[in-house]
């Protein structure tokens, strides 16, 4: 089992210049991302939201992370039932990625789409270009948000050939 | 200043299914990102390496987070300075990630394109899409990794419009 703990990088106390919160989320804007939309079902219910922080941290075992606002009205849920899967969107769902970014009751959201369920318990997107069905093993507490690492314990590939890409403030098609 | 420590999620010691090594990269391989030369200088040397495991964290403070595999060549660098630059690439510049994500020696790596000194000291490339100058703050060990939380203390814009995302392996132009 994987355990998260302080490595060897330790906080250090120079100042430094302040960037300004509106500057960092322009320059943000000009990192490319796919489009995930995260689901997770459980004792604390079903919920997704969209998300563009996912990234590959180890593949031994296979682990990703997400990053998830504390504040964030699905954040209940994801901390209760300590799984997930994170479907990475192909091109075209453009209207997915909306609903579930915005404030749309999850009933609907859900309505939206067809959905399995997966090894973990949560909505796995049939018409998702991929799929990683997870259990959370550990977090880090990084300022409003939390980092949390989730082992994948189930792949699902779909039929998508071209996925979807958030740049500049709009969806592209990617391949 | 922000600290990091352990969140509400703590590991279970649920069983569960192996997920295969191969497996995993090749569901990866889907997931489109933007491609990135991080670099460092500073007490233990200039180093860069190409990288996808990058995502926002947070905007307050504006913070950013780098994956770096322990056993990577350049990881003492990165380690010892505790600064880096994440410079996101433009579409064109294939021919630089390749080189910094290879084995050519250092002074190679740095000869083959025009670079600035960031606040942190570490090298800003001239020609990035847009450069994020960090000092790490903090990191986690998760499983072979450290993944590095970095305070974002400068902002340089490039002049390029598009952007360099790589998608089952293959580099694709954006925007």
């Amino acid at each position: 089992m994987m355990l998260t703990s302080s490595s060897s990088f330790s906080p250090d106390v120079l100042a430094c210049q302040t960037v300004l919160k509106q500057d960092y989320r322009e320059a943000m804007s000009r990192l490319g991302a796919a489009v995930n939309v995260i689901t997770t079902d459980g004792p604390a219910g079903r919920a997704g939201f969209t998300a563009s922080a996912v990234c590959s941290v180890t593949d031994e075992p296979p682990t990703l992370l997400v990053c998830l606002n504390r504040g964030a009205s699905v954040y209940q849920a994801f901390e209760r039932n300590r799984v997930l899967c994170v479907n990475v969107l192909a091109a075209g769902q453009d209207g997915l990625s909306n609903l579930f970014g915005g404030k749309t009751p999850m009933a609907e959201r859900f309505a939206a789409a067809a959905w399995s369920v997966g090894l973990s318990g949560s909505p796995m997107l049939d018409e998702a270009l991929v799929s990683f069905d997870c259990r959370v093993r550990d977090a880090s507490l990084v300022g409003t948000h939390d980092v949390l690492y989730c082992e994948v314990i189930a792949i699902r590939n779909g039929a998508a050939e071209s996925g979807l890409v958030y740049f500049r403030r709009a969806y592209h098609r990617l391949g």
